[in-house]
């Protein structure tokens, strides 16, 4: 035969694993409308669904390239329209596209990040303006330092799956945005003091919460991007099974010894789990995802406890904490707990300086880029919709719709 | 060791392609369901459930050998009960069963189409009558001339994955249904304009969206029915992704210049992409994925216009256009397209002549049958619920039930 | 190179089932919810989510090694905290964490049926706690007896997938917790006459249908856990689609009989079919497993009314007779229809007769097992609820929330 049957076998693995990173799309989409308000429940789907159709476009058009094609100084690549280029100095053991295809789904999952924290009160069209420059800019840039053959990458700072270069780029983005718009009309008090705006359909969230899990199989082992070293996608596997497990469970316990076991905290809990271990997943020993997940919990509980209750910071689905504190943790916590290299394990102080620095560098990265693109949003087209279309819903005032129109809304939750 | 390994992995590629592609029912069923009103819901999710286990087993004992068992002269293969003969004729690499069963999901998608269109009025007992119908014969008939080894495939004609062989031919079997059965109580005032039945579930609708999207990946790149070509699995992925990347945003503009972004128009928008781009997935470029992208969505929105304007037809979530129209115009572009012999690449008007032919041949065939069918049924069981029937809404008069009991409806939609 | 192919593929193989595995969490929380009212929504989901977490962590930690790690006398294997030991005796030729993975996810499986029938009263905390039990100790040591080489695979008992296993005993244990915990309020009046309480949302419970079935296929056929066998694993794919397809129209007919084609006969239908395949999917020919799937609808629908007319036994969503009765019907079938060595290809009674003793063992294993756990916990933190908790609905007492706070309530319905 022709082919090499290790060619054949990594393709299947690479795209099948890019198909599930695909449904995470799907999984955002709900848990993000599902903890927000059935007003404006069109609208988040809208946006997770456009925002993938534009990023795939973007991407291919130009993202791509800036992020593997070459590297000026360590810092990015060199655009090559519609990835038009010879792009064999990649030295790719699978074709060309099933690469650029997987990328493309890793990219849309960080820009769809941003949309839950920014939601029910963003422009529509500032949404997808701003996703597009996060899919054609933002992201490639510091993509390239870490997965192009940039400069983090040359210092040894290892990021096997993203919970720096997808996930806290993706959190640290949605803070910029959520500083600039401000928080939801009745969200705080004139005191200052938090009220819950509880999400309209937590069957829906916890559909996502399930196929978020499920995407994140391919997320983590597709990201060997071979099949030829099946230790390593079995342990990845059960790395990203246990983190999350042990996540939730933290999660729910200290929900309940404040109250009840809550929805949020386990949702959330199993969420912050995967981010955590997306870094470390191929280096840390089960028991180090156990770790992992548990410590993903706390940081992710402590973090929606001082952005709501200390910063005044309105993040409508705690993607700020989930993604961007827990992706700088795990980020972190693979200098701490690698088998190879971790400070656990007698790697010394070097291994983790570059996991913090590189962990810092791209949250201040996501930040600022974000930041200076939504200042410029802010001052031609605007952030943020009108208070009586706020007030009105996003569905009805950004879409003309109504997401349920057959039933008779609870207007004292509105 | 004694099975060629070609095997296994031409196996496990087709197995997992059929599960993404049986996936596909799910996502047909939300996004009808999600489109129509609440007092269909569980009558139109439980359309999908059934006609895919009625369209299983007819498939099994009839269907496949119709589309697969040999020819007679090019029109029919020869019955056989229960697939109990001997299929070594066709040469296969991977099992019979294997095979059979990835055709059994590529036929319960084509009759699931009519399914959306005929929502809300149809009876169920008819449906299902008519599912058998078209799993039995009507699907493997034309199936038989294009991927069967009949007078189309004889001819050059080129459907990889089915735009025309499943869903134009879908989508012209809802136009007979459509016509037969009439509009909807209520969809048209007597000065013949038209009213907007608004969905009951746009979170739904747009789940479904994603959930075809994802399963179009097997759709599309299982159609290779081997792994032993990555470059080309990895190619269809690509395209199976611009094409309703491409056609999301031209919807999402053009709706958009006409009022406000619309979730029809994104959604059927990005179905329109994926049913265009099916038939040349394998032979068109990125850049020609893009174009049939847009064109689709271009002719999706057209045919919506000229359905419900023009025309005075009810299609209750737009089927027709996506699955018909767009079927017809992926299959004639493929003729244009194509990089292997497409009239922009040098290939003359042979090829595209005969995609024209059979992209019309199979769009008269599913109609005309199918309104035979219909026929049929409506002089004998009648095709439409009582007038009484379709106001309490199927649920109640066909199945007994609500969908939704704990809720109180809105009656101002219903 | 230095890794054989078949272990590569197979790895693939195993981790891709077991992700469609895990997605049947998904599946079941959906049907379970969809089939219960709206006041109990979040909390089902939350069962199904938490429980999977919990169960990941204490198979890894104690119920694997009670599984797989030798067997003292055929009846259970020795503890193992945290699979620490040499797995190698195992003969496996996937990596070892490959197999953890794919044993945990069916360990999942298991636990989760018992949250639907005890659905709308349960304690929160109770159902926890049971879950890490049945995990720990009830699952695992059943389990050891039929695939950690225990007495009964050494009778040559055969279960290929789980119909005992995995189903029956989980569908026993849910019996045991129904009886202790009682009916839900208001299910059966004081004559004795059941009322129909309706599931709050018949789209989700169809969707859950859709996701359960697709999940089966790795289910089943992932249970091969080795590629090496294409005939195999197309052969389980086509009776795995072929059974529920045959049980879903079978329960569609006779609930039409009685009245009207039902939503919960077909859902429960086609679950009853793939429970009653997966103990012979590799031994049945496509017409067993149709058999088998018509037996087991009738034996679901039967077994519903006397659960409910006969015995006043109030299982929520009908799990005890699609996963007990079903799991043990498969389970005797097997040696019915097993075309090697089943009763009606000449294989006698010996076979037969080894697969009536484990299907009614593992049953009764199932109930009194989780009898026993069940009273210790109602003696000591209770098994219910208390009335006003289950009038409030379980979302708000145990949790906190509404799971859909916007909309408004049929208190009727209620």
């Amino acid at each position: 035969m022709t082919i090499d049957l290790n060619v054949i076998i990594d393709t299947l693995w690479v795209v099948i694993a890019s198909v599930l990173v695909f449904s995470m799309q799907a999984g955002f989409a709900l848990v993000e409308s599902g903890f927000t308000r059935s007003k404006n429940a069109a609208n988040i789907m809208m946006k997770n669904f456009c925002d993938y159709s534009i990023g795939a476009l973007v991407f291919f058009v130009l993202g791509f390239s800036l992020m593997f094609n070459g590297s000026n100084f360590g810092w990015v690549g060199t655009p090559d329209w519609c990835i038009s280029g010879d792009y064999s100095f990649l030295g790719l053991i699978i074709p060309f596209l099933a690469y650029v295809f997987f990328q493309t789904v890793f990219c849309s999952t960080s820009v769809t990040i941003v949309s839950g924290a920014v939601a029910e009160r963003m422009k529509f069209s500032t949404y997808l303006i701003f996703s597009a420059i996060m899919t054609a800019l933002i992201y490639p840039i510091s993509g390239h330092w870490v997965w192009g053959g940039g400069w983090l990458s040359q210092l040894g700072f290892h990021d096997f799956a993203g919970s720096a270069v997808v996930h806290s780029l993706g959190g640290f983005a949605a803070l910029a945005g959520v500083l600039l718009l401000g928080a939801r009309r009745g969200k705080f008090n004139a005191d200052g003091s938090a009220n819950t705006i509880h999400g309209h359909g937590l069957t829906l969230a916890a559909m996502g919460g399930f196929v978020l899990w499920i995407g994140w199989f391919g997320f983590n082992a597709g990201s060997t991007l071979t099949a030829s070293d099946p230790e390593a996608i079995a342990h990845v596997m059960v790395t990203t099974n246990l983190a999350p497990s042990a996540a939730t469970v933290t999660a729910l316990i200290v929900s309940w010894l404040k109250g009840k076991p809550s929805v949020d905290a386990a949702m959330n809990g199993a969420l912050a789990g995967l981010v955590g271990i997306t870094a470390g997943c191929d280096l840390v020993s089960p028991f180090g995802a156990i770790a992992i997940g548990v410590l993903s919990a706390l940081v992710m509980m402590a973090g929606n406890y001082l952005l709501e209750s200390k910063f005044k910071v309105d993040d409508a689905v705690g993607a700020i904490p989930v993604h961007g504190f827990c992706g700088v943790l795990g980020t972190i916590l693979t200098g701490v707990f690698a088998t190879t290299g971790g400070l656990l394990y007698g790697g010394g102080f070097h291994f983790l300086g570059v996991q913090v620095l590189g962990a810092v560098v791209i949250a201040i990265w996501g930040f600022v880029a974000s930041y200076i693109a939504f200042v410029i949003l802010k001052r031609t087209i605007g952030l943020r919709v009108t208070e009586e279309e706020e007030m009105k819903g996003l569905d009805l005032s950004e879409h003309g719709v109504s997401a349920y129109p057959g039933f008779k809304s609870d207007e004292s939750d509105l």
